[in-house]
Protein backbone atom coordinates (compact mmCIF):
# COMPACT_ATOMS: atom_id res chain seq x y z
CA UNK A 1 0.00 0.00 0.00
CA UNK A 2 1.65 3.23 -1.30
CA UNK A 3 2.12 5.47 1.90
CA UNK A 4 2.10 9.60 1.51
CA UNK A 5 3.15 11.77 3.51
CA UNK A 6 0.60 14.66 4.06
CA UNK A 7 1.00 18.45 5.20
CA UNK A 8 -1.87 19.84 6.83
CA UNK A 9 -3.07 23.09 7.55
CA UNK A 10 -6.34 23.74 9.34
CA UNK A 11 -8.32 26.34 11.97
CA UNK A 12 -8.79 24.39 15.04
CA UNK A 13 -11.43 26.16 16.13
CA UNK A 14 -14.65 24.03 14.99
CA UNK A 15 -12.85 21.21 16.48
CA UNK A 16 -11.95 19.04 19.34
CA UNK A 17 -8.72 18.68 18.28
CA UNK A 18 -6.95 16.64 15.81
CA UNK A 19 -7.83 13.09 17.10
CA UNK A 20 -10.87 11.49 15.98
CA UNK A 21 -13.56 11.27 18.14
CA UNK A 22 -17.02 9.14 17.88
CA UNK A 23 -19.32 12.44 18.06
CA UNK A 24 -17.28 15.30 18.11
CA UNK A 25 -15.63 16.90 14.70
CA UNK A 26 -11.73 16.33 14.23
CA UNK A 27 -8.84 17.01 11.84
CA UNK A 28 -8.14 13.36 11.66
CA UNK A 29 -11.85 12.56 10.98
CA UNK A 30 -12.48 15.07 8.93
CA UNK A 31 -9.14 14.00 6.32
CA UNK A 32 -10.22 9.96 7.03
CA UNK A 33 -13.90 11.27 5.69
CA UNK A 34 -12.57 13.04 2.45
CA UNK A 35 -10.12 9.34 1.93
CA UNK A 36 -13.34 7.83 2.17
CA UNK A 37 -14.85 9.51 -0.76
CA UNK A 38 -11.52 8.73 -2.70
CA UNK A 39 -10.99 4.84 -1.59
CA UNK A 40 -13.22 2.70 0.28
CA UNK A 41 -12.28 2.85 3.59
CA UNK A 42 -12.10 2.77 6.94
CA UNK A 43 -8.80 5.20 6.80
CA UNK A 44 -6.85 5.76 10.04
CA UNK A 45 -4.30 8.38 9.34
CA UNK A 46 -1.23 8.90 11.69
CA UNK A 47 -0.35 12.50 12.94
CA UNK A 48 3.31 13.73 14.38
CA UNK A 49 1.44 15.53 16.80
CA UNK A 50 -2.43 15.47 18.52
CA UNK A 51 -3.49 18.70 18.54
CA UNK A 52 -6.00 19.93 21.09
CA UNK A 53 -9.19 21.49 20.91
CA UNK A 54 -8.93 25.08 19.21
CA UNK A 55 -4.85 24.66 18.13
CA UNK A 56 -4.17 25.38 15.02
CA UNK A 57 -2.38 23.66 12.47
CA UNK A 58 -0.01 25.42 10.23
CA UNK A 59 2.26 22.36 8.80
CA UNK A 60 0.67 19.41 10.76
CA UNK A 61 2.27 16.56 8.94
CA UNK A 62 0.04 13.33 8.83
CA UNK A 63 0.50 9.81 6.61
CA UNK A 64 -1.97 7.80 4.89
CA UNK A 65 -1.66 4.43 3.07
CA UNK A 66 -4.10 4.42 0.05
CA UNK A 67 -4.49 0.91 -2.62
CA UNK A 68 -4.37 2.77 -5.48
CA UNK A 69 -1.12 4.71 -6.77
CA UNK A 70 -1.89 7.85 -6.33
CA UNK A 71 0.00 11.03 -7.87
CA UNK A 72 0.43 12.81 -4.76
CA UNK A 73 -0.47 16.19 -6.08
CA UNK A 74 -3.57 14.79 -7.44
CA UNK A 75 -4.23 13.29 -4.20
CA UNK A 76 -3.81 17.20 -2.28
CA UNK A 77 -6.12 18.25 -4.95
CA UNK A 78 -8.86 15.59 -4.75
CA UNK A 79 -8.68 16.13 -1.18
CA UNK A 80 -9.16 19.40 -0.96
CA UNK A 81 -11.98 19.58 -3.03
CA UNK A 82 -14.15 16.95 -0.53
CA UNK A 83 -12.83 18.84 2.95
CA UNK A 84 -14.27 21.98 1.22
CA UNK A 85 -16.25 23.56 3.39
CA UNK A 86 -14.06 22.95 6.52
CA UNK A 87 -11.46 24.85 7.30
CA UNK A 88 -8.58 22.29 6.48
CA UNK A 89 -5.89 22.48 3.48
CA UNK A 90 -3.78 20.00 2.34
CA UNK A 91 -0.92 22.13 1.33
CA UNK A 92 1.85 19.53 0.19
CA UNK A 93 1.64 15.47 -0.43
CA UNK A 94 4.91 13.60 -1.20
CA UNK A 95 5.40 9.44 -1.29
CA UNK A 96 7.08 8.36 1.21
CA UNK A 97 8.40 4.93 2.01
CA UNK A 98 6.75 2.22 4.10
CA UNK A 99 8.25 2.42 6.67
CA UNK A 100 8.17 6.25 7.50
CA UNK A 101 6.07 7.32 9.69
CA UNK A 102 4.38 10.55 10.29
CA UNK A 103 4.96 10.61 14.35
CA UNK A 104 7.77 8.18 15.00
CA UNK A 105 10.14 8.90 11.91
CA UNK A 106 9.77 12.75 13.42
CA UNK A 107 13.16 14.32 15.40
CA UNK A 108 11.52 17.54 16.07
CA UNK A 109 8.05 19.78 16.60
CA UNK A 110 7.97 23.81 16.41
CA UNK A 111 5.28 25.34 17.77
CA UNK A 112 4.42 29.20 17.19
CA UNK A 113 2.04 30.96 20.26
CA UNK A 114 0.48 34.36 18.79
CA UNK A 115 -0.11 36.91 21.84
CA UNK A 116 -2.23 40.44 20.49
CA UNK A 117 -1.49 43.08 22.94
CA UNK A 118 -4.51 45.54 22.60
CA UNK A 119 -7.64 46.91 24.40
CA UNK A 120 -10.01 46.32 21.47
CA UNK A 121 -11.70 43.37 20.57
CA UNK A 122 -9.85 41.65 17.90
CA UNK A 123 -11.89 41.57 14.28
CA UNK A 124 -10.26 39.90 11.83
CA UNK A 125 -7.75 37.71 13.94
CA UNK A 126 -10.60 36.71 16.41
CA UNK A 127 -9.65 33.16 17.13
CA UNK A 128 -6.31 33.01 15.74
CA UNK A 129 -4.50 35.10 18.50
CA UNK A 130 -4.73 35.21 22.11
CA UNK A 131 -5.49 38.68 23.28
CA UNK A 132 -4.65 40.40 26.37
CA UNK A 133 -5.23 44.16 27.69
CA UNK A 134 -1.33 44.57 28.79
CA UNK A 135 1.67 45.85 27.97
CA UNK A 136 4.17 42.85 27.78
CA UNK A 137 8.05 43.25 28.48
CA UNK A 138 10.21 40.97 25.92
CA UNK A 139 13.30 41.10 27.20
CA UNK A 140 11.66 40.02 30.61
CA UNK A 141 9.88 37.36 29.65
CA UNK A 142 13.06 35.84 27.06
CA UNK A 143 15.19 36.23 30.58
CA UNK A 144 12.48 34.02 31.88
CA UNK A 145 12.53 31.50 28.83
CA UNK A 146 15.50 31.03 29.07
CA UNK A 147 16.15 29.04 31.84
CA UNK A 148 13.52 26.84 30.23
CA UNK A 149 16.29 25.87 27.58
CA UNK A 150 17.82 22.19 27.72
CA UNK A 151 16.86 19.57 29.61
CA UNK A 152 15.08 19.40 32.38
CA UNK A 153 11.85 17.77 34.13
CA UNK A 154 9.73 19.41 32.68
CA UNK A 155 6.44 18.38 35.53
CA UNK A 156 5.62 21.66 36.59
CA UNK A 157 4.77 22.58 32.57
CA UNK A 158 2.72 19.11 32.40
CA UNK A 159 -0.93 18.85 32.30
CA UNK A 160 -2.12 16.29 34.73
CA UNK A 161 -3.58 14.16 31.72
CA UNK A 162 -0.48 13.80 29.64
CA UNK A 163 0.13 10.71 29.20
CA UNK A 164 4.26 10.40 27.96
CA UNK A 165 6.11 8.27 29.81
CA UNK A 166 8.81 10.76 31.15
CA UNK A 167 8.68 13.94 32.53
CA UNK A 168 11.96 14.69 30.76
CA UNK A 169 11.81 16.72 27.38
CA UNK A 170 14.79 18.52 26.15
CA UNK A 171 14.11 22.19 24.65
CA UNK A 172 16.23 23.42 22.16
CA UNK A 173 14.53 27.04 21.23
CA UNK A 174 11.98 29.30 23.06
CA UNK A 175 12.13 32.49 21.19
CA UNK A 176 10.24 35.52 22.35
CA UNK A 177 9.65 38.26 19.39
CA UNK A 178 8.10 41.19 19.21
CA UNK A 179 6.13 41.74 15.64
CA UNK A 180 4.28 44.63 14.88
CA UNK A 181 1.12 43.41 12.33
CA UNK A 182 -1.82 45.49 10.38
CA UNK A 183 -3.85 44.21 13.94
CA UNK A 184 -1.23 45.31 16.34
CA UNK A 185 1.39 44.86 18.22
CA UNK A 186 2.06 40.92 18.82
CA UNK A 187 4.29 38.55 21.00
CA UNK A 188 5.46 35.62 18.76
CA UNK A 189 6.84 32.32 21.19
CA UNK A 190 8.58 30.10 18.90
CA UNK A 191 8.89 26.84 20.55
CA UNK A 192 11.33 24.18 19.30
CA UNK A 193 12.15 20.35 20.73
CA UNK A 194 11.91 16.82 20.04
CA UNK A 195 9.02 16.31 21.63
CA UNK A 196 6.56 18.06 24.12
CA UNK A 197 4.45 17.45 26.62
CA UNK A 198 0.67 17.59 27.46
CA UNK A 199 -0.18 21.55 27.42
CA UNK A 200 3.60 21.86 27.83
CA UNK A 201 3.64 25.21 25.30
CA UNK A 202 0.48 26.82 26.53
CA UNK A 203 1.82 26.72 30.11
CA UNK A 204 5.13 28.33 29.25
CA UNK A 205 3.12 30.78 27.29
CA UNK A 206 0.93 31.16 30.64
CA UNK A 207 3.71 31.38 33.02
CA UNK A 208 5.88 33.87 30.84
CA UNK A 209 2.93 36.39 30.18
CA UNK A 210 3.03 36.89 34.36
CA UNK A 211 7.04 37.60 33.78
CA UNK A 212 5.82 39.86 30.63
CA UNK A 213 2.98 42.06 33.20
CA UNK A 214 5.09 42.09 35.87
CA UNK A 215 3.54 39.83 37.97
CA UNK A 216 6.64 37.61 38.24
CA UNK A 217 10.67 37.82 38.23
CA UNK A 218 11.68 36.45 35.25
CA UNK A 219 13.79 34.22 38.04
CA UNK A 220 10.74 32.41 39.29
CA UNK A 221 10.36 30.58 36.07
CA UNK A 222 13.60 28.97 37.16
CA UNK A 223 12.26 28.14 40.62
CA UNK A 224 8.85 26.48 39.53
CA UNK A 225 10.58 24.35 36.99
CA UNK A 226 12.90 23.15 39.95
CA UNK A 227 10.40 22.71 42.11
CA UNK A 228 8.80 19.93 40.03
CA UNK A 229 5.52 21.00 40.92
CA UNK A 230 2.38 21.46 38.50
CA UNK A 231 1.18 23.51 41.19
CA UNK A 232 3.64 26.15 40.55
CA UNK A 233 2.99 26.97 37.08
CA UNK A 234 1.46 30.15 35.92
CA UNK A 235 -2.11 29.54 34.21
CA UNK A 236 -2.38 27.55 31.65
CA UNK A 237 -3.14 30.05 28.34
CA UNK A 238 -6.06 29.80 26.39
CA UNK A 239 -5.34 27.34 23.09
CA UNK A 240 -6.39 29.89 19.95
CA UNK A 241 -2.97 31.44 19.76
CA UNK A 242 -1.16 28.35 19.24
CA UNK A 243 -0.38 26.53 16.00
CA UNK A 244 1.72 23.47 15.23
CA UNK A 245 4.38 25.16 13.19
CA UNK A 246 6.59 22.42 11.37
CA UNK A 247 7.70 18.61 11.81
CA UNK A 248 11.45 17.91 10.65
CA UNK A 249 12.09 14.54 10.00
CA UNK A 250 15.64 13.06 9.06
CA UNK A 251 14.69 12.69 5.48
CA UNK A 252 12.08 15.25 5.18
CA UNK A 253 9.58 14.54 2.46
CA UNK A 254 8.84 18.54 1.71
CA UNK A 255 11.08 20.61 -0.12
CA UNK A 256 9.66 23.77 2.21
CA UNK B 1 -22.78 68.92 21.24
CA UNK B 2 -19.11 67.26 21.70
CA UNK B 3 -17.86 65.67 18.82
CA UNK B 4 -15.62 62.51 18.58
CA UNK B 5 -13.41 61.24 16.31
CA UNK B 6 -13.40 57.20 15.92
CA UNK B 7 -11.16 55.02 14.23
CA UNK B 8 -12.72 51.77 13.49
CA UNK B 9 -11.63 48.17 12.53
CA UNK B 10 -14.04 45.60 10.86
CA UNK B 11 -14.02 42.38 9.05
CA UNK B 12 -16.11 43.23 5.88
CA UNK B 13 -17.52 39.47 5.60
CA UNK B 14 -21.13 39.92 7.92
CA UNK B 15 -21.77 43.32 6.34
CA UNK B 16 -23.75 44.82 3.40
CA UNK B 17 -20.73 47.35 3.49
CA UNK B 18 -19.95 50.47 5.74
CA UNK B 19 -22.96 52.23 4.71
CA UNK B 20 -26.25 51.89 6.90
CA UNK B 21 -29.16 50.32 4.50
CA UNK B 22 -32.93 49.82 5.65
CA UNK B 23 -32.85 46.05 5.60
CA UNK B 24 -29.36 44.78 5.51
CA UNK B 25 -26.26 44.76 8.02
CA UNK B 26 -24.40 47.37 7.77
CA UNK B 27 -20.96 48.66 10.15
CA UNK B 28 -22.31 52.11 10.13
CA UNK B 29 -25.46 50.53 11.68
CA UNK B 30 -23.79 48.33 13.86
CA UNK B 31 -21.95 51.66 15.53
CA UNK B 32 -24.95 53.45 15.41
CA UNK B 33 -27.08 51.05 16.93
CA UNK B 34 -24.15 50.52 19.57
CA UNK B 35 -24.07 54.95 20.49
CA UNK B 36 -27.83 54.46 20.94
CA UNK B 37 -27.48 52.38 23.65
CA UNK B 38 -25.55 54.82 25.20
CA UNK B 39 -28.05 58.18 24.39
CA UNK B 40 -30.76 58.06 22.89
CA UNK B 41 -30.92 58.33 18.85
CA UNK B 42 -31.34 58.38 16.13
CA UNK B 43 -27.60 58.94 15.83
CA UNK B 44 -25.86 59.53 12.59
CA UNK B 45 -22.30 59.05 11.86
CA UNK B 46 -20.01 60.00 8.92
CA UNK B 47 -17.00 58.11 7.56
CA UNK B 48 -14.13 58.89 5.42
CA UNK B 49 -14.64 56.08 3.07
CA UNK B 50 -17.95 53.63 2.45
CA UNK B 51 -16.43 50.46 1.91
CA UNK B 52 -18.23 48.09 -0.31
CA UNK B 53 -19.47 44.50 1.18
CA UNK B 54 -16.98 42.19 2.42
CA UNK B 55 -14.32 44.97 2.33
CA UNK B 56 -12.41 45.71 5.78
CA UNK B 57 -11.70 48.54 7.48
CA UNK B 58 -8.29 48.28 9.53
CA UNK B 59 -8.37 52.17 10.15
CA UNK B 60 -11.67 53.48 8.71
CA UNK B 61 -12.52 56.88 10.37
CA UNK B 62 -15.64 58.12 11.66
CA UNK B 63 -17.27 60.48 14.04
CA UNK B 64 -20.13 61.18 15.93
CA UNK B 65 -21.89 64.07 18.09
CA UNK B 66 -23.16 63.23 21.69
CA UNK B 67 -25.27 65.16 23.88
CA UNK B 68 -23.06 63.92 27.36
CA UNK B 69 -18.85 65.24 27.35
CA UNK B 70 -17.82 61.58 26.59
CA UNK B 71 -14.22 60.74 27.78
CA UNK B 72 -12.83 59.55 24.33
CA UNK B 73 -11.31 56.33 25.59
CA UNK B 74 -14.61 55.31 28.24
CA UNK B 75 -16.86 56.15 24.96
CA UNK B 76 -14.36 53.65 23.01
CA UNK B 77 -15.06 50.99 25.60
CA UNK B 78 -18.45 51.42 25.97
CA UNK B 79 -18.96 51.25 22.46
CA UNK B 80 -16.98 47.84 22.04
CA UNK B 81 -19.09 46.27 24.46
CA UNK B 82 -22.19 46.77 22.72
CA UNK B 83 -20.63 45.95 19.42
CA UNK B 84 -20.08 42.19 21.03
CA UNK B 85 -20.16 39.55 19.33
CA UNK B 86 -19.89 41.61 15.90
CA UNK B 87 -16.87 41.87 14.65
CA UNK B 88 -16.17 45.73 14.79
CA UNK B 89 -13.90 47.24 17.10
CA UNK B 90 -13.11 51.38 18.48
CA UNK B 91 -9.66 50.92 18.35
CA UNK B 92 -9.19 54.77 18.92
CA UNK B 93 -11.49 57.73 19.71
CA UNK B 94 -10.11 61.63 20.37
CA UNK B 95 -11.87 64.59 20.67
CA UNK B 96 -12.08 66.90 17.23
CA UNK B 97 -13.47 70.35 16.95
CA UNK B 98 -17.18 70.96 15.87
CA UNK B 99 -16.02 72.08 12.47
CA UNK B 100 -14.28 68.60 12.10
CA UNK B 101 -15.42 65.99 9.90
CA UNK B 102 -14.19 62.53 9.36
CA UNK B 103 -15.54 62.66 5.34
CA UNK B 104 -14.57 66.24 4.38
CA UNK B 105 -11.76 66.95 6.58
CA UNK B 106 -9.89 63.73 5.05
CA UNK B 107 -7.19 64.96 2.99
CA UNK B 108 -5.50 61.37 2.14
CA UNK B 109 -7.06 57.43 1.95
CA UNK B 110 -4.94 54.81 2.33
CA UNK B 111 -5.73 51.19 1.09
CA UNK B 112 -4.00 47.83 1.31
CA UNK B 113 -4.69 44.72 -0.99
CA UNK B 114 -3.64 41.20 -0.13
CA UNK B 115 -3.35 38.34 -2.82
CA UNK B 116 -2.87 34.78 -1.20
CA UNK B 117 -0.48 33.32 -3.84
CA UNK B 118 -0.98 29.35 -3.32
CA UNK B 119 -3.50 25.95 -4.85
CA UNK B 120 -4.75 24.51 -1.48
CA UNK B 121 -7.67 26.63 -0.03
CA UNK B 122 -7.12 29.51 2.73
CA UNK B 123 -8.04 28.06 5.98
CA UNK B 124 -6.84 30.81 8.55
CA UNK B 125 -7.21 33.64 6.09
CA UNK B 126 -10.20 32.62 4.16
CA UNK B 127 -11.93 35.68 3.63
CA UNK B 128 -9.09 38.15 4.34
CA UNK B 129 -7.26 37.84 1.25
CA UNK B 130 -8.16 37.13 -2.78
CA UNK B 131 -6.86 33.93 -3.61
CA UNK B 132 -4.71 33.11 -6.82
CA UNK B 133 -3.41 29.55 -7.84
CA UNK B 134 -0.50 31.19 -10.08
CA UNK B 135 2.27 32.75 -9.27
CA UNK B 136 2.90 36.65 -10.02
CA UNK B 137 5.46 38.51 -11.02
CA UNK B 138 6.01 41.92 -8.96
CA UNK B 139 7.95 43.50 -10.70
CA UNK B 140 6.13 43.44 -13.76
CA UNK B 141 2.55 44.55 -11.89
CA UNK B 142 4.92 47.37 -10.34
CA UNK B 143 5.74 48.29 -14.07
CA UNK B 144 2.19 48.28 -15.15
CA UNK B 145 1.50 50.05 -11.85
CA UNK B 146 4.03 53.31 -12.17
CA UNK B 147 2.01 54.16 -15.23
CA UNK B 148 -1.35 54.77 -13.06
CA UNK B 149 0.71 57.18 -10.80
CA UNK B 150 0.15 61.00 -11.14
CA UNK B 151 -2.93 62.87 -12.21
CA UNK B 152 -5.22 61.00 -14.67
CA UNK B 153 -9.09 60.73 -16.01
CA UNK B 154 -9.84 57.09 -14.65
CA UNK B 155 -12.85 56.33 -16.10
CA UNK B 156 -11.43 52.98 -16.80
CA UNK B 157 -11.01 52.22 -13.66
CA UNK B 158 -14.15 53.49 -12.27
CA UNK B 159 -17.24 51.86 -11.59
CA UNK B 160 -20.44 52.43 -13.53
CA UNK B 161 -22.07 53.51 -10.78
CA UNK B 162 -19.98 55.72 -9.44
CA UNK B 163 -21.16 58.87 -7.77
CA UNK B 164 -17.84 60.88 -7.85
CA UNK B 165 -17.99 64.59 -9.91
CA UNK B 166 -15.12 64.40 -12.33
CA UNK B 167 -13.58 61.16 -13.34
CA UNK B 168 -9.72 62.62 -12.69
CA UNK B 169 -8.38 62.33 -9.33
CA UNK B 170 -4.20 62.28 -8.47
CA UNK B 171 -2.84 58.51 -7.31
CA UNK B 172 -0.22 58.88 -5.05
CA UNK B 173 1.50 55.61 -4.67
CA UNK B 174 0.37 52.04 -5.63
CA UNK B 175 3.64 49.95 -4.61
CA UNK B 176 3.41 46.15 -5.27
CA UNK B 177 5.37 44.44 -2.56
CA UNK B 178 5.72 40.45 -2.17
CA UNK B 179 5.49 39.31 1.42
CA UNK B 180 5.89 36.10 2.75
CA UNK B 181 3.52 34.96 5.59
CA UNK B 182 2.89 32.78 7.75
CA UNK B 183 0.10 31.09 5.20
CA UNK B 184 2.03 31.76 2.02
CA UNK B 185 3.49 34.07 -0.26
CA UNK B 186 1.27 37.15 -0.47
CA UNK B 187 1.57 40.06 -3.16
CA UNK B 188 0.30 43.11 -0.84
CA UNK B 189 -0.83 46.28 -3.10
CA UNK B 190 0.11 49.77 -1.22
CA UNK B 191 -2.70 52.00 -2.56
CA UNK B 192 -2.97 56.23 -1.36
CA UNK B 193 -4.67 59.20 -3.09
CA UNK B 194 -6.36 62.21 -1.65
CA UNK B 195 -9.76 60.56 -2.88
CA UNK B 196 -10.55 57.60 -5.06
CA UNK B 197 -13.22 56.10 -7.28
CA UNK B 198 -15.88 53.78 -7.08
CA UNK B 199 -13.90 50.75 -7.25
CA UNK B 200 -11.28 52.22 -8.09
CA UNK B 201 -8.49 49.69 -5.87
CA UNK B 202 -10.22 46.62 -7.06
CA UNK B 203 -10.39 47.51 -10.90
CA UNK B 204 -6.37 48.19 -10.58
CA UNK B 205 -5.84 45.32 -8.75
CA UNK B 206 -7.79 43.06 -10.62
CA UNK B 207 -6.15 44.54 -14.19
CA UNK B 208 -2.51 44.20 -12.44
CA UNK B 209 -2.99 40.59 -11.34
CA UNK B 210 -3.21 40.28 -15.32
CA UNK B 211 -0.15 41.87 -15.84
CA UNK B 212 1.29 39.71 -13.09
CA UNK B 213 -0.10 36.99 -14.26
CA UNK B 214 1.67 36.97 -17.72
CA UNK B 215 -1.60 37.55 -19.46
CA UNK B 216 -0.86 41.67 -20.54
CA UNK B 217 2.19 43.48 -20.46
CA UNK B 218 2.53 46.21 -17.98
CA UNK B 219 2.00 48.75 -21.00
CA UNK B 220 -1.24 47.75 -21.54
CA UNK B 221 -2.05 49.26 -18.64
CA UNK B 222 -1.13 52.93 -19.85
CA UNK B 223 -3.18 52.14 -23.19
CA UNK B 224 -6.37 50.84 -21.32
CA UNK B 225 -5.46 54.02 -18.87
CA UNK B 226 -5.34 56.90 -22.20
CA UNK B 227 -8.36 54.75 -23.82
CA UNK B 228 -11.08 55.89 -20.59
CA UNK B 229 -13.20 53.14 -21.59
CA UNK B 230 -14.50 51.59 -18.60
CA UNK B 231 -14.58 48.32 -21.06
CA UNK B 232 -10.62 48.29 -21.60
CA UNK B 233 -10.46 47.11 -17.32
CA UNK B 234 -8.98 44.02 -15.89
CA UNK B 235 -11.40 42.24 -14.36
CA UNK B 236 -12.46 43.67 -11.13
CA UNK B 237 -10.84 41.44 -8.16
CA UNK B 238 -13.16 40.00 -5.71
CA UNK B 239 -13.75 42.77 -2.47
CA UNK B 240 -12.54 40.51 0.59
CA UNK B 241 -8.82 41.80 -0.21
CA UNK B 242 -9.39 45.07 0.48
CA UNK B 243 -8.60 46.98 3.90
CA UNK B 244 -9.14 50.40 4.23
CA UNK B 245 -5.86 50.87 6.10
CA UNK B 246 -5.23 54.50 7.02
CA UNK B 247 -7.13 58.31 6.69
CA UNK B 248 -4.77 61.03 6.91
CA UNK B 249 -5.92 64.86 8.37
CA UNK B 250 -4.29 68.35 8.50
CA UNK B 251 -4.71 67.76 11.95
CA UNK B 252 -4.73 64.32 12.64
CA UNK B 253 -6.86 63.45 16.05
CA UNK B 254 -4.76 60.21 16.60
CA UNK B 255 -1.77 59.89 17.89
CA UNK B 256 -0.55 56.81 15.82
Amino acid sequence: MPRIALKVEYHGAPFAGWQRQADQPSVQGAIEAALAKLEPGPHTIAAAGRTDAGVHGLAQVAHCDLQKDWDPFRLSEALNHHLKPLPVAIVDAQRVDDTWHARFSAVERRYLFRILMRRAPATHQAGLVWQVNHALDVDAMQEGANHLLGNHDFTTFRSSICQAASPVKTLDELRVERVQTLWGPEIHFHVRARSFLHNQVRSFVGTLERVGAGGWPPSKVKDVLDACDRSGCGPVCPPQGLYLAGVEYPDNPFSA
